[in-house]
């Protein structure tokens, strides 16, 4: 997020600070995001360095989790909860919300690494999954016992430890978010669990297929952070308008999320492409374009097709067209749904300039 | 713990007031127990409902959990907090060292399964795995993708939401026990990749097997939980008394895991034995029957060897018994460690007689 260029609105009225108000806003929220990778980095080091004392070995597996960090990422869940903390007036110089933004995504990249895992997936920002390398370095050293057990098992353990450190880092933010905190993580595991047994079911359901994404990417990443930042800095009024924003914002994030995996460049998303076909993943795209056409099913299940034939078939229904007017409309509705929100105009037009560059990221 | 009658010292002073002490600690620590198992399963039911309004398949891993909780299990880590706790004066109405216990049991039930899948384990309980049975399922159902991947991949999101459960139960206990408990946590994890480690690489180095042994087993089961229980009763006063004795009982409980894998009854201990020696782990047993007899490490690692081999070559290395003197030795240090702690004579008895029932245990 930090790191995109992209259009944005006239700004609002000014913060009467004589300075731009939108390189202001920015700034402040420049400012926090890089605290909050400071915050993750030194939270890694001090934990490399206590166990180091322990055994040389422990420490590998608390530099998969830096290596992670490290890697980039677009960093879409603390910028949303330092937006949503900040919007509703919260004071910038309070290290509670950095503690929170950094547990968010501490709790992401554990995600990321047990997903890799679900999914068989070997690259990830660019770079080895975390199994793909242990299972590597388990057959070069022609260790005991299985290759791919034991990078599945690390990558177990090194996604749990993640896991555990967002819990670590949530308990320094203040204890008034810790209820959406908890909502928020156990919807993202459900969410998931729901995924791999639709994936494996295969059965066109776009009800279902949408409510996984609701559930498992979009509150996740746009609706929750928002809310655990206005609940940072005590307001519980907006939880209103930040939910209708984040469930719009969150189905849109998730339906480009679709389309880069069908369509996207895998050199951009640091991804493999394709690996919705691969994985069998009942998304939203797949579940409209197979409603269309149910050729699409075999093309995706029977050995022997390749990606190029699905992308064909798909654009050959005129989904993905739909799916770019619907992701159009829920920006809109989205913007709708904070334009009376109680917080300052330089704000609104901050959450409507990010709506724009979730919903049409190119990575 | 709850429901094995062993032989106890003869109590200590009494407690005043008329009854018999022993059976006032046991009549106060059971009582405790059982609202603990209220407690795990009122979350449960309350989150079953919860995500049952979303899909009726989201409950299925609400329910994977409760089956593993409700097959019941020994409570050693509840048992050992409730003990600390009271022990260190806690007041037994009070919520906040029920939902401790709780956390720690729910943890321990999230660690169970992942374990499983990192040691391919069929059984636990009593009853299939976790992904034993979602594996079996895939088969049957004759689902996409690959039977073991499902299994596994439901494994790890059910191990994630019940570690995010017990995150969810501990924000409920006093907060002077989270750095006990997040020290509890990540240390876990390492021990538990030292763990894996030491496996595939299977060199003989008794120096990590205990340290291993030490941080994946012993802290986590008796001297963390005693901390925690202390601390949430206001008293830090008795950290080097319960570490002390909680080191010395929690490599006890892992040399005693040792034997019963090797040599226990699988009827009893509810879980397949020779799984260490299949899954080629680097046990302090095993580390030091093999700097005495070479050759069981063949007998391990080369096919065509069956564990009753393994079994009666450990036997004839003579390291059993020496491991159970072992045992006696520090079951003796472990209560010397608490001979002077500031605990009232009762509860000093109580937690001489858990060392033995931990020590000696037969599942």
């Amino acid at each position: 997020m930090t790191t995109e260029v992209t259009p944005r609105p006239a700004a609002g009225t000014g913060t009467g600070t004589g300075q731009d108000p939108v390189s202001s806003v920015r700034r402040i929220t420049d400012d926090l995001l890089r605290r909050v990778e400071q915050r993750m980095r030194s939270f890694l080091a001090a934990e490399r360095a206590r166990h180091a004392e322990v055994d040389e070995r422990a420490v590998l597996a608390v530099d998969a989790l830096s290596g992670l960090v490290d890697s980039g990422g677009k960093r879409i869940r603390p910028a949303f909860c330092i937006t949503g903390y900040l919007a509703a007036g919260g004071d910038p110089h309070d290290p509670g919300i950095v503690a929170a933004a950094a547990a968010l995504e501490m709790l992401h990249v554990s995600a990321l690494i047990h997903d890799d895992v679900l999914d068989d997936s070997s690259r990830r920002r660019g770079q080895p999954t975390v199994h793909a390398v242990s299972s590597a370095q388990h057959e070069a050293n022609g260790w005991q016992g299985e290759a791919r057990r034991f990078g599945e098992g690390v990558a177990i353990l090194v996604g749990d430890l993640a896991l555990v450190y967002s819990a670590e880092l949530i308990s320094q933010a203040p204890p008034q978010v810790l209820a959406e905190w908890h909502r928020l993580r156990s919807e993202l595991m459900i969410g998931q669990y729901l995924d791999v047994a639709a994936a494996a079911e295969f059965a066109v359901d776009p009800r279902l297929s949408r409510r996984i994404a609701q559930i498992k990417s979009g509150r996740y990443t746009i609706r929750r952070p928002l809310v655990v930042g206005a609940r940072a800095a005590g307001r519980t009024d907006l939880d209103d308008a930040f939910t209708a924003y984040g469930e719009a914002l969150g189905e849109a994030f998730q339906l480009r999320d679709d389309l880069l995996d069908a369509f996207g460049d895998s050199a951009q998303t640091g991804k493999p492409s394709g690996q919705d076909f691969t994985q069998h993943k009942m998304t939203l795209l797949l579940a409209w374009a197979m409603q269309r056409d149910e050729h699409i099913r075999s093309l995706i299940t029977e050995p022997g097709h390749t990606p190029d034939e699905v992308r064909a078939r798909l654009l050959d229904t005129g989904v993905p067209e739909d799916v770019e007017r619907h992701i159009a409309a829920l920006v809109e509705r989205g913007c709708e749904a904070i334009a009376d929100a109680s917080v300052a105009p330089v704000w609104r037009d901050e959450l409507t300039d990010m709506a724009v560059r979730v919903a049409y990221r190119d990575k």
